[in-house]
């Protein structure tokens, strides 16, 4: 079945009376048809958030004109907000290190239609992919890294990143850490998959660690990067059972498969803007 | 932290533009705060869902002003609605027959407070409950029945359920098929918890028809009563992991946690007004 | 970490003392070192079935004198058994329809070294999936199918899985029927996912059955192909949640990544040597 | 369906060969039969681990007979053991504080059977359950603590465990921290129920802690007590979805659920002698 062009507003702000009926009520003078509404009002915080998808047919309004139309009511609001089109197409970079698992597998679903998004490029430090990304018609980009060329390579991403129109960044088991530089570029626009159940075993080796401590249930988690490694807004997060007989080998065999389904999950939730991000949470509107 | 008096609202009608906006405009003028609001539009029968929970303080309208002022909108789009409040609460009667796991487990969380509630009676066709139904102060009654007596019991039952003013019906393993003459006074009023993944093991003895087949794993299904054995609206499901290991003692051991578990969030989500039933199906706004 | 050559021996027999110590003593006796002993007593049918994997490395006979030299004791406690060797690999042929998802899923974690088989052959009855075989370096093999064309086509399939002298057949959504002439011919060694959680949703469009009955949990199941179709053993089933917001579409996208999963580990189980099928159901010693 | 008088052997000691078939020899010499058994290796350490199961019926042997005859191979192989007899019940202290929901549940499947132990007391730093106690027959204790009291309290505490001869000790949801002199005299035989997903959210409120850090999944960790908080060996945990919708009330309520289970479970499997502990570490045989 063809989706049909639809429009997203994605907004927040102080909790008060008349913002549902404000944001429905512009909505209906223009003539749109909403298809979906979601909302969420943090109480402690007093803060109100809303996603609005609505159809584009039949509006009054060309999509250029929806925004500069709707500012006046947002800025009455004090609304911090986003409109989004479903006719534009996320431009992904993925990122990945030798564990070729996430890639194949975005790759997949890709080639599928679950991912409505562009590949702009697959960026490694290792050479070893260059063929599935061939396989699948997308550039694949070696930017080997080691202490020494780090900035240097830091750099060329950036640069990469900037010469593909890159508006995700996709960690897909990458394991360099990102500097401030790079990160701030992308304000919760990289998405990583951390392979434990954050906060347990941040840093390296989480299945090591999990296998130290004994515990009977492994995790994954998909999150924004933030300055604060493993410390950014949760996504997603999966576990699966794990029992004294699973070595660590085991661990990470059976969390490749939370890997590639939390880190896909989270990407669609991305794609598909339903993510608000405040006070280092997500309210995700699934 | 003590709730506000809230009322909820729960409609359907055939979806069109201008039903959001309408809604939300006509609660907005009468000066509610909208605090909670969810919709569902079911595209293939082309029909809309709503639920909107709103602060009745501070409003222009007395509760009881509500519905007749909303009549003329309802009207309008054809909508089906109901119209709840917080104030109220459901009067249900708790029926059970010798296995207690989820009768007992019902009136701890009710003491805990976990569920809005009276229990109105605990009715079962056999006397072993009455001790701990008078543990919790709540009134017992023991309606024996036989194939002889089934008429003349049923017609107890309803008198019983009558004089308690009744309005919610849990079967909390209740082993008796109760007749269309109960079921049609309560319609989508009466939560059974059947102990199998529905439809799968409709029927009489499910964990020993799962142990029979092999199944890797065994579930149970909250679902409104209708008159169709075990066919009626699903409200929740859950499943858990079984083996080969596993007798029929133990699925049905394992299986009780199951039972305990959907039973009761079946029935938080039936007395916050989240659930909405349409064509055997239902819409739960969690 | 390099495995160390492995045997395994499977037996199921009649229960009664001394048959734990009676396989014990005799790998005792030929110095073989036991890294792994199961064992499962069906008590109501008073069947023994048991698993021991010992390492080779050490023991006073050949690898190809254990077998005959065990032969006297198996006939003592007219056991059923089968000895595996973990430096035999597996002979699997993939057979796959249009959906590519479990194919392309299999493929990677083939080549990342979770499965330790050879890829004998992928075979379908469409053409789309040829580049994606090369690219994995494994033949592929399409033999169209129609009303007319079955019997022949299952003819051609079955001197295919001869000639690459397979041993496995793994029914990657494949949506062809197979005759009992090919399930015949390979007992316990065809295995299918099938996109419900059996017995639930049995036969075509399993999704769309879901759908219809509003279930909250989704499911897939793994199971070995007997003639009575979606009715063999069960080796693996896992479920995920879903709501009334899910379309069909959606079930099979949520479906898609169980599929995967569920298949994948059954593949594993029998790779391993740990799957042992009676009456219809299986042990599988995890 | 009776079960049959057993016994149960848990040993481990360093890995050799001849273990498996040493044990099973011992117990086929004396016409034991065997029901289950279990083993595992940690290759890493070198351990080797066992649990067997066997009926005490038709064996040439008194119970009381079987360790002293043991006793001699256990030397030659320098194993750590212990055996435990069917017909032995387990003597439990419940130790609760305010929130009664693990308490109740317990007291109900002790009551269902599920549980084969004696409850010895309950006892409590607060006197709200002493009705709950006496309404399923079981003796209750009011030991209040404080900042000052607390040092007698945990005397008159030692005292009473040993007046009643308690071999187990359960805490269910108790919220004071036992001292080192406890935990000492009941090594492995304190089980906690953590309302977290350890190691994640150790120490106080950690429904709060999942809150602020925005998790997406929360759990609950049954443990065997030891001097470092929250830091014991892990019998059990499991976890539930959560999301942004969920305040820490709704969080606290959704893992109510969870730390029943999980405790049960737990307890479930050290009643049946299916834990051995390692390196801070459980080895469970289910």
């Amino acid at each position: 079945m063809e989706r049909k062009p639809t429009a997203t507003l994605l907004l927040s702000c102080q909790d008060r009376k008349g913002l549902v009926a404000g944001v429905s009520d512009f909505l209906f003078r223009h003539n749109a048809n909403i298809i979906h509404a979601d909302q969420h009002t943090d109480q402690e915080e007093g803060i109100f958030l809303q996603r609005v998808e609505f159809e584009l047919g039949g509006m009054d309004l060309d999509p250029e004109q929806i925004g500069p139309t709707f500012t006046p009511l947002a800025a009455e609001f004090g609304m911090q907000w986003q409109l989004r089109f479903s006719s534009e197409r996320c431009r992904a970079a993925i990122l990945v290190s030798r564990e070729p698992h996430c890639l194949i597998d975005l790759l997949a679903r890709w080639t599928m239609g679950e991912l409505h998004m562009d590949v702009a490029s697959v960026i490694s430090n290792h050479p070893d992919h260059a063929d599935m990304a061939r396989h699948f018609g997308v550039d694949y980009h070696h930017l080997p890294v080691s202490a020494e060329t780090k900035p240097d390579q830091e750099m060329q991403l950036l640069d990469l990143l900037d010469d593909r129109k890159t508006d995700l960044v996709i960690l897909a088991r990458y394991m360099q850490v990102l500097t401030e530089q790079v990160v701030n570029r992308f304000p919760n626009k990289i998405i990583n998959i951390h392979h434990s159940f954050l906060p347990a075993f941040a840093g390296a080796r989480p299945y090591h660690q999990a296998h130290e401590r004994g515990v009977k249930v492994i995790g994954a988690t998909a999150h924004y990067v933030s300055i604060d490694l493993d410390a950014g807004p949760i996504i997603d997060q999966d576990v699966v059972r794990v029992s004294h007989r699973d070595t660590v080998t085991d661990l990470a065999q059976k969390g490749r498969d939370l890997e590639k389904i939390v880190l896909a999950r989270a990407i669609r939730l991305h794609l598909d803007h339903r993510i608000l991000v405040y006070r280092n949470k997500t309210v995700v509107f699934d």
